[in-house]
């Protein structure tokens, strides 16, 4: 646990972007009501952040009109603080080469409800706002397509990313992010501008698919690192592996709501494991993909915001979030950012602008953190009744996570049952799961499945659930 | 020369799509009205290519209904000729660094006219129909962006594309190919699909420098091949380097137009280099992105079309020739298509479904032939008021290219001038042009400089041409 009082982080964290120039001298400061909505805190503890930036010498009151930031005086620290795990020394070394055939198997194959996908349903996601902003910015500029973009992106965009970061506590400077394909791109541009082939990058285990696709298509050697369902990758595994002989160039972690995992890490781990990768020189590459769907009044911490160092790299993504048919990522690479912005260029140019006008118009709205609090009310829900139904149908033995967030349930079966024969059973009659072996290339998963609940629970659904227990109670 | 005469080639052209598929049995074929207009091609011409396919037993006429494809009977052989060329080995190895220094001096200067770009001005693009079709779209689908897109892109703008690359007698299949974020993606997937980092490609010299900095960033090795501004690449020097000691994995060519030459590969050439790489066993990667500027009524080959190994990988970009603002290129990678499609699935995942949709909606129109007639012609005047008055203000001993098509003049200076100086002397001023030096790493090209000539002639480009007619006396 962080011991430092929620006042005197909050006060940090817009030290910090006072700092970075996100805040600049001489623009107004949040208004007690709006810091209060925006981190979930009490009118006491909002009027404490002020009182200590104004000691700090960083804030202004000017009557009848609010509060000013002016120039800031001096530096402050924040001490990470170590907390003892138990430790699990099961690693695993490797890349895996059965996603590609699973993936295949389920193009060909006729699907009628999907639990493979980690997005929501379309139902779920603003398509008609975002689309109707598309077509006010194609009527508005009729030369929209007629100049090429930038390669960073939309600068409106960019800073509109760098303010909402606050809220989760990263100092983000709007100068310094690139719009890219996804997060899938941004983390190739990450693994592209710090690593060379043949270098070994961390990975949680089990993590999600895609990332070991992208690091063996990179020629990367992949060292698993356990993670836990309750707080993430294990830190004293880490540590091990860190002393030990073979160098991590890298590491790639999703801190927040892990993909399969959900998992959570606590902040004193998030800051531990910050303080490790920067004291073994290895680069920490976070996925905030998930961040926004963490079912919560206060935004949770991410890497970066603990990162004294400039040696964590973040991701993130608004395709899971906004639209699944959007390729709207972003990277902020701190001293690497010249590398990737020259990698991005000579890479893909910079992205197409629609999709960036449309979501700027869109997040500069309220309505925009109110569309996420309800699509985060509805994701527990629908958690809820698929984790309930799998409970009601799954064999005896089968446990499920409960996660604090988003659309994915990671389901422990009973060891005897193997979840390839699961998958292509399920996948004979209509149904995708995404089977546990290949999440890693430890054979640790063979007994797990990845269940995503981005739908609405409905009839056909409980019905599905109903015939995936069939089958394992058939194959066991 | 090719000898063989011009109904047999269309002939063979409509053999090869029939066999490949792209032409399916029992479909409509072409009217020879089509053919007359699709090849710029006379009556008898036509009816002759009928007449062929009939005595191929691959064509059935049906009265009163029009000719259709039927089983086809035997395959038939082209035979490329050889030519005999100039020596020249003047080649060089080596990557450039000099190029985004240049790219951020003219970033941080005020530009007034620019003649750096390859681009049309937009008001020479169809940026409104383009647009409106995107409105549509967006209005007819309401779940436009509610699906993530195939990795391989719009199934029908693919097809699109395997129809109109017929003309230019290239046999691709839409479902081999892919649609990438311009031909920037498609370039570096395919030499991600050949190479691996510390392998040697040659290029062209001088070629576009963006290919050298796609090259540098993948840890490749450069060789470049002298190219002339008349044929293209010299492929007697090309011959030696291939028979030399140093291993060439692959070679990236501009058959159409190269940039910034502006050369035409005579057909034998274009035969003559696929089968010089088929035999030394080079990947030959193809850039087709300025074919479709080419002022010709008969449309030319690509090297694809001379491909008998499926040894080219054809790759090409809609963004020069319809809307900068668009990042729309595809790859056809034969018989790499699989791990093409694996490495754009691990690099960005298939691209957002607006454009592809705008491009289709708008290419199966006839409006679109006709739209890049009109720009060709108008391009056509415009590199000539840009080469008479560069003709007329700059230095006696100044000569200009005259490709048959596309924006770009390659202009070579007196030798003391130093292009770098010129460069710096005109930015100062406000005016934009690309240095000789940075499309080859050799310093051959130091007294030359590219001047694009994408925008309608104006008193504005007169007295901008004037200005750097008066630098360049100045420094001589």
């Amino acid at each position: 646990m962080n011991t430092t009082p929620l006042y005197r982080q909050l006060a940090n964290h817009y030290l910090d972007a006072i700092r970075s120039g996100t805040l600049k001298t001489g623009e107004r400061f949040p208004s007690i009501r709006l810091m209060m909505e925006k981190h979930a805190v009490s009118l006491s503890t909002a009027v404490q952040v002020c009182r200590e930036l104004e000691d700090y010498g960083v804030l202004e009151a000017r009557p009848r009109s609010g509060n000013y930031i002016r120039q800031p005086d001096k530096p402050q620290k924040t001490s990470p603080i170590a907390l003892v795990q138990p430790l699990d020394t099961g690693v695993y070394v490797g890349i895996h080469e059965q996603v590609s055939s699973v993936l295949k198997a389920s193009q060909r194959a006729l699907i009628k409800v999907n639990f493979a996908s980690a997005y929501c349903a379309p139902e779920l996601y603003p398509l008609k706002t975002l689309q109707d902003n598309m077509v006010k910015s194609l009527r508005h500029d009729s030369c929209l397509y007629g100049v090429a973009g930038s390669t960073n992106g939309n600068s409106a965009l960019r800073s509109l990313l760098a303010r909402r970061a606050l809220t989760t506590k990263a100092n983000l400077t709007a100068e310094r992010i690139v719009i890219t394909n996804g997060a899938t791109e941004a983390i190739n541009l990450a693994l592209r501008a710090v690593t060379q082939p043949g270098d070994t990058v961390a990975v949680e285990s089990p993590t999600f698919y895609g990332l070991l696709q992208i690091l063996e298509s990179l020629n990367l050697r992949v060292l698993e690192v356990p993670a836990s369902a309750h707080t993430g990758i294990n830190l004293n595994a880490l540590q091990l592996l860190l002393q030990g002989p073979e160098k991590i160039k890298a590491m790639i972690v999703i801190p927040n709501l892990q993909n399969p995992l959900g998992s959570i890490m606590p902040d004193a781990n998030k800051a531990r494991l910050v303080k490790l990768c920067a004291e073994h020189d290895t680069v920490l590459i976070e996925d905030d993909t998930y961040g926004d769907l963490v079912d919560t009044e206060q935004p949770l911490s991410t890497l970066k915001h603990w990162d004294r160092s400039d040696n964590v790299i973040y991701c993130a993504s608004l395709n899971k979030t906004l639209a699944p048919g959007m390729r709207l990522g972003w990277i902020s690479a701190g001293r690497w950012h010249e590398r990737v912005e020259m990698l991005k260029h000579t890479q893909s140019r910079g992205c197409e602008a629609l999709s960036q006008l449309a979501v700027s118009a869109f997040m500069k709205t309220p309505s925009y953190e109110r569309y996420l609090r309800r699509l985060r009310k509805t994701l527990t829900q629908q958690r809820q009744q698929m984790s309930e139904a799998i409970t009601r149908h799954f064999p005896i033995g089968t446990s499920v996570t409960h996660p604090q967030g988003g659309t994915l349930l990671w389901v422990e079966l009973p060891r005897r049952h193997s979840s390839m024969a699961f998958f292509h059973e399920a996948l004979k009659v209509g149904i995708q799961i995404s089977p546990g072996d290949i999440f890693s290339n430890a054979k640790r998963f063979n007994h797990f499945v990845r269940i995503g609940c981005g739908a609405p629970y409905s009839p056909k659904i409980d019905e599905a659930v109903q015939t995936l227990g069939r089958i394992l109670k058939n194959q066991g």
